[in-house]
């Protein structure tokens, strides 16, 4: 399979030029919802006509959640430690992202969405902040927060926030990720559990993504950092690790990753390490290579496709795009539609299977997952992610 | 002289229905400035083209200030510990009205404008939580923060943040107060600095009249709290009070409003204590009563209006309405023009100024402030604080 670059798309990108001149001022804009023109209008907005609403949620706090936006309102959070690529670049330069975050909740899910950079890298400082703040939002979506101490941010955030509370570059990815291989499995027809899957990278996304297909019934996981296979017992490992070496790895592989690939069916990539074309003669016949590091894919497509059946990227020039968009949007729009405290693993397989149901008319090799801009996406996932919170009220995360 | 209700508002006012229905889902919604409908609006906006802004605020933090909405965002900051005149009814029921007042901003200011109400009364966790946030905003908008607590966190967040701050209820108060009597001066043909003043309430509003007042040229001011006139040595004053008597008060009168007023030329009520009819005849002929208290103020102003030349009240349904909303809009939008680090005693006065000029040509017994909705106000406040900060520009607050 030779993958042509969908040409619909713009080739070459946006100039330097116009990408500064689009960010002029932020990406984000508060409007009132209605006029406030003449006496009548502030009479009602503000004084003295507020003091009765006030009044109303002084007397019963759940009325907040109906006069005022917070039930529709996410924190987008991040301290700018792991931006991007980019890497530490703090919380100002981490900005920019953030506001973009917010500007996808509102166009993907009619979300409001408030972008929060801190300038602490504590995490127990960021959890008390956020404590303190949590009168004035509804749901928190963490972003860009560094391994491995995001794991504990968001363990902390969960227990002592009653809202919502997802880090994005974990969940999110690891949603798609499963959505896509789901898509890949039912082209091939053939189960996910009988895959042996490879995940290079045990960052956030990489462990993420491994408990999600561990959760999905997946029984073979290899995972691999920077030092190779994770191993019980192994070196330099974090707790974060050492755990899931624990459940991965089913065979007692040991090495790096060309042993990983040795009979492979999938290849993830999450971890901006080039993977040599010649390792993947090693994987097993009608294999699928998802190089999901971006800008650069750890395996150009058109060369993973010389060898494997199945490719995927994150990049939005190629097909088989796979892109969190498909999931956070409506991952906490269903959340807040549902009024639920904890985005559990059920509400996760539930986004992944809807985002699959989008596809699941139309699905080809080059088609595995939906475009990021099918508007069925969002609603799918929020609908799908309300019914599974709603079957498990306010439960604890069953993970 | 009697004050005819302006018939042009509307009597009634809004029902609760009205009320309640126009806060259902909250009063306000975050857009995002361009439309992200296709894989090139998403490659400018959000990856990979966000990654050159990130990389470009990483390498010179000024630039935050150009490529984020931070430059133009004011938080409006509350925990709910004095709201309007319902007392301490905490940070969610605040939140109705930090969202109206974000709404004002950008109605009046083209300001964005986020409410950010807080879980925690203790000051310091305060000017803590806020520190951390610095990030992602460019002011601070302090709101219905109890006194005398409000004197220590504004004072304390001024010298913790590189940005903005000012209690609204201290200063956009005292601001448009002395506007309104620098108006019934010109009216009257008379020099503020010779006014005998009479302050009723040594809350924030009340201390803060006083200093501007003072600041502006008044020798002979006198405040009153619950227990009577500021003295020195008196008992049962805070620290603020204490040394608020030091400056005030020159002619050392002592006991209550009775004794204050006997021979007073301006009543200033910020206090929510009734001002009995017989009082107002201690006053000095041509006196001035502003009784500022929502929604009942001090004394009605038809009866005030029996008995003295000029009469102001808070209310939108009576004429003289002295409303923050002539204030703080043009006095925050000049400050981040300016770029301003403090909000300094010169920029509040230059507010009040230009607050009265844009009323002078048509000033009245019944007109010695404009209307809250004349649209020439905040674009000539702004100009005025913008032109004020640049004259001592990053200077230290001369208060």
């Amino acid at each position: 399979m030779t993958i042509v670059p969908d040409r619909t798309l713009p080739t070459p990108g946006p100039t330097r030029e116009e990408i500064f001149a689009a960010h002029e001022g932020g990406k984000l804009a508060i409007e009132p919802t209605a006029p406030l023109t003449n006496a009548r209008d502030l009479a009602i907005a503000y004084t003295p006509g507020v003091a009765e609403v006030s009044r109303a949620i002084a007397d019963d706090a759940a009325l907040a959640a109906r006069y005022t936006w917070t039930n529709r309102l996410v924190a987008v959070v991040s301290d700018g430690t792991a931006v991007l690529g980019l890497g530490d670049i703090g919380p100002r330069a981490a900005l920019p992202v953030m506001e973009g975050k917010s500007a996808l909740f509102k166009t993907f899910a009619g979300l409001n969405s408030i972008p929060i950079v801190l300038d602490t890298v504590d995490v127990d400082e960021i959890v008390e902040t956020l404590v303190r703040l949590r009168p004035s939002f509804g749901a928190v979506n963490l972003e860009d927060v560094s391994a491995p101490r995001c794991f504990e941010l968001e363990r902390k955030l969960v227990e002592a926030l009653d809202c919502p509370v997802m880090h994005d570059d974990q969940h999110g990815t690891a949603i798609v990720l499963l959505a896509a291989l789901r898509g890949a499995c039912a082209v091939q027809v053939r189960p996910l559990a009988d895959l042996r899957v490879v995940i290079s990278g045990a960052g956030a996304a990489g462990i993420a993504c491994a408990r999600i297909l561990l959760a999905a019934g997946t029984r073979d996981v290899t995972v691999l950092d920077s030092r190779g296979i994770l191993v019980p017992g192994r070196a330099g490992m974090t707790d974060e690790k050492a755990r899931l070496a624990d459940v991965t790895n089913p065979r007692g592989t040991s090495g790096g990753v060309a042993e990983a690939l040795d009979g492979a069916d999938v290849f993830v990539g999450l971890s901006s390490t080039s993977l040599p074309e010649e390792l993947l003669t090693r994987m097993a016949p009608e294999a699928i290579v998802f190089a999901l590091s971006n800008p650069d894919p750890e395996v150009h497509p058109d060369v993973a496709a010389r060898h494997v059946a199945i490719v995927a990227t994150g990049r939005s020039d190629f097909p088989n795009q796979i892109n969190n968009v498909l999931a956070f949007p409506g991952v906490f729009r269903g959340a807040l539609d549902a009024g639920a405290k904890r985005i559990t693993e059920s509400m996760k397989l539930a986004a992944a299977d809807a985002i699959l149901a989008v596809a699941r008319d139309d699905l080809a090799v080059d088609r595995i997952v939906p475009s990021p801009f099918d508007p069925r996406v969002a609603p799918a996932v929020a609908a799908a992610v309300a019914s599974a919170a709603r079957s498990v009220p306010d439960g604890p995360d069953e993970q």
